[in-house]
């Protein structure tokens, strides 16, 4: 349970509040590549982290990400010519470049020096896998490129989508800490999703509804391990990586690809809920490529399976979102009883809420900003029951190019 | 004219404001029994003086109205499964009864005793008649039962239906007891609507609309007797009792069923209209079933009768509404003029106010929680010019089991 | 770019805001003549300057502007029934004249005088050409009434229309004075257009994209003059009137009628952008009102004209409200920035804020009350380099009955 100020304190993110610096300190997925998909292309409106901004490509290829109103007398630019390196007010013609530096104001005389004068607040966009990334911090701390292996990984190797959810951020993101919800949310879903069917793991998890939950601190975040029983006395481990503030990535399938999410701020009661999906030493097929666009589509299957799943709402994503929007915009947490496979979430809490003071009072760089903590994997293994996870699962933990997922 | 504290006063029904704490002074209908149909269906949402609540009945038949959210990490229960005696949050598992005492959560051992520490708020929630009714207030103040009439007779003599209203309850209320408005706003549809053609009573209701007024005081709350011209020197009395807080009841006409109505606040803008239908002493017919439902579900008989009503606006229940609403969600009392056929309405705010206080201040039980004031019947009666009408129909106006109205 | 109190200053015209005042000093377009078209036709809500109200015709053809809400509990008189030289409300009968006085209570003895003490708030709506006007102010400070010269020429002569506009009335007036976006955001329009094409000066228009503004102080508010290079060194001037503190009038084309707006605020983020089309010395033409109505109601053209457009959206007040209503609903003029060619808007808006201020203090009558500084005609004409366009269009910038537009 949380005090009402520690509440706030984790669900404000726009300007100025302590964790919209903290996410101010990150490269952020701001939109999916696909929608730029051209040279001259229509700009596109982009909220996030309460900032309303407009994202365009312009006739060299370059990306833009500037505020979204004009600095004339305020139209929105999403009404902008985009046109010779350049993206052109059709008010009164004002015309910017990426950076946001006004390049022409036509009822100025050139010489007059007046348009140089005009800057529109603006954020690097940079393209890396299949994401337009953004940073909106000070320039002077921006950090190294992001390195997560879906974005690294060959294209054909990788699958990214986004969904609109009416809540905030942070209740959706314990939502992806929280592995165990899957027994129950779920359980209907496991042996019959192209994703997840025909693991050995699925046995375990629906035989086993009370799993141990351990806990161990990482630099970039935490792992969070989920210990069911397996034969013989070994343990059945499924393992999520969530690295600061809010990349989770779900343990493997036997070959399945590995999926996760990402869950970006748009403002303090909505967000993107982005889903990732990649393998790391294989093509996706047609087929899983087709099961990844069902499931983030909300393509309805309550009407094809009617009773046959556990909540009556049917797709992970539909049922995920269902519950965590059903929580009002923001989640009163004041009122919540947390148990011990909320372990995961309290702590994830507390890193956030640490990092966040410590950026505020001391400027410490945020734990996740260093790539290198980016290189993580979730992990699903059977391991003897003397062997912490984080040292039977040591290796397997980390991301190494080419190198296949270990899974069950 | 009220000062706007007063209206305030009135108007604020939610945890904490004097009128919600005397609204939580009784049994209040929470909802139609006929909405939670058979053991382990659907759970109901349920929001009354601004509490969101879930009613549902379970394997056993056992109703329970209980807070709306999970106590783990605040998921709605509608989402519930309504299963094996208890409502089974899906996110993980956690399970209630009717009493909103936790009695499994899987994740935990069940011997270490934790869901028995987690209690939801509850309510009683008791079926009478064709209404489930709660009690809101101090489990040690519980009044008796409610006993009125229409949920006493035998269930082939009553009918009960509800509609939403855009407006605070007090308007609603006000509507209910002021039957003055009936020779204007409802004139074309006396000689007309099945439930209430035919009646002597109604050629004195047209041929005299300046009714004299007269209201007595009574334990439960006021009777309001409309006196108009008859034969020969008589008068017609038409009687209208008001039990605290929010019980109306509509005086009869010839051998047609007696109905009324509850205003039950959802919130400070939005109301419950509930009406009920009975006759004391016969079964009600097919056809006054029909028009019961076709009068509370506001039918648009409109595009059949152009011209023919007297506001434009077609049936009983869309009459008030839409008048009602149309001055907008809270009416401003500071800016009314009342008149003298409004006594009966600025009486029973004053009721109102007094008890409120009467409660905050002294604890004092208030008007209309003893089941014996449920015992009113409102008449329509003709009586020589020199008796009152509270001793002419002092008889009368007393419900008593298997004895016919008193009707004109 | 204004200081905070000085965008609130202008923006707010509720009841009491210093603007609100000032407005309340004019007589306004309340609604088309169109919209009461017979006598004891039904009533029709209006809000305007933030004030709910009612406008009815009654019985003998008398118009009536009064208090939405009846004085008895509230009920909205949009229910009431226009009748008998008065509008009744149905729900007690209360009746209105066109003065707000209410004539009749049914439930009061008519000696007792009750009724008489009875008053709505009501405004004068006057009939004038094919508008109807309300002056909101107070009663011994009302001017005479409008002499603009759309509502004095012959009915045949003049063409009115309004449309809805989300955004507040300052950001729409400030789009009428500022005619250089006419060379951006209109210039696929001025070709094609049967209001606008075929004039020698849109040549002028499309050749030069910078022109020179100069603006003029008048009694009523500015000329603001924009200059543009013509034959032989010669300039061609459009001269484009603003009386305060809503007129606007554009420069007319060739023979084609003269058009302008009246902004007209309906609450602090909604407002009527209201359109009149007139000739001075002849008829419209039907193919000439029929372009007026399709320009007024927002005809989609986008399909017809896929890439013929500036800006993507087609039809002059499309393209204006598009923009206007995205900058939000109250533009935030502390980060504009203004160049040379907004000097009419500058200058207009100190005008407005000294008159409000004037008015305030010491109760000056603001400019444009006085019917005379209604007499303006806007210009455009083709003048030598060494005139001033104040001196070159000094008679043809004045309303002249009977005397055709200076126009090229």
């Amino acid at each position: 349970m949380l005090r009402k100020e520690q509440n706030d304190l984790l669900t404000q993110t726009g300007p100025g509040a302590p964790m919209g610096q903290l996410f101010r300190s990150y490269w952020l997925p701001a939109l999916m590549a696909a929608e730029l998909p051209e040279n001259e292309c229509p700009p596109v409106r982009v909220k996030i982290l309460s900032e309303r901004l407009i994202a365009f490509r312009d006739t060299d290829g370059k990306y833009g990400l500037i505020d979204e109103f004009c600095a004339h007398r305020g139209v929105s630019l999403w009404f902008g010519r985009n046109e010779e390196r350049g993206l052109r007010c059709p008010y009164h013609g004002w015309k910017y470049d990426t950076t946001g530096q006004c390049i022409e104001v036509p009822s100025e005389p050139r010489e007059s020096g007046f348009c140089q004068k005009i800057k529109l607040k603006s954020y690097p966009l940079v393209k890396r896998g299949p994401v337009l990334w953004t940073y909106m911090g000070p320039p002077d701390k921006q950090p190294p490129l992001p390195e997560w292996e879906f974005a690294t990984v060959p294209p054909e190797q990788t699958f990214i989508s986004k969904r609109l959810q009416d809540s905030n951020w942070l209740q959706a993101m314990e939502g992806g800490i929280d592995s165990s919800h899957v027994s129950f949310l779920h359980r209907g879903d496991l042996g019959s999703d192209p994703l997840f069917k025909g693991a050995k793991g699925n046995e375990y998890n629906l035989k086993d509804t009370r799993p141990h939950f351990e806990v161990v601190e990482q630099p970039g975040g935490l792992f969070i391990g989920a210990r069911r029983n397996a034969e013989n006395g070994n343990y059945y481990w499924r393992i999520t990586p969530w690295v600061m503030p809010t990349f989770t990535m779900i343990p493997p399938r036997a070959d399945h690809p590995i999926h996760g999410h990402f869950w970006i701020p748009i403002d303090d009661v909505t967000c993107w809920a982005w889903t990732y999906d990649f393998h790391p030493v294989r093509a996706l097929s047609a087929r899983e490529v087709e099961a990844m666009r069902d499931n983030d589509y909300l393509m309805d299957r309550a009407a094809q399976k009617a009773g046959k799943t556990y909540s009556g709402v049917a797709g992970f994503a539909s049922q995920d979102a269902s519950l965590q929007e059903s929580m009002g915009p923001i989640c009163d947490r004041t009122k919540e009883n947390l148990v011990s496979t909320d372990n995961g979430i309290i702590m994830a809490r507390h890193r956030l809420m640490r990092a966040a003071k410590a950026l505020l009072d001391k400027g410490t760089v945020p734990p996740g900003v260093d790539p290198e903590h980016h290189k993580v994997r979730s992990v699903s293994i059977v391991l003897p029951p003397d062997q912490a996870f984080k040292d039977g699962a040591k290796e397997a933990l980390v991301g190494r190019p080419g190198v296949a997922q270990t899974t069950v």
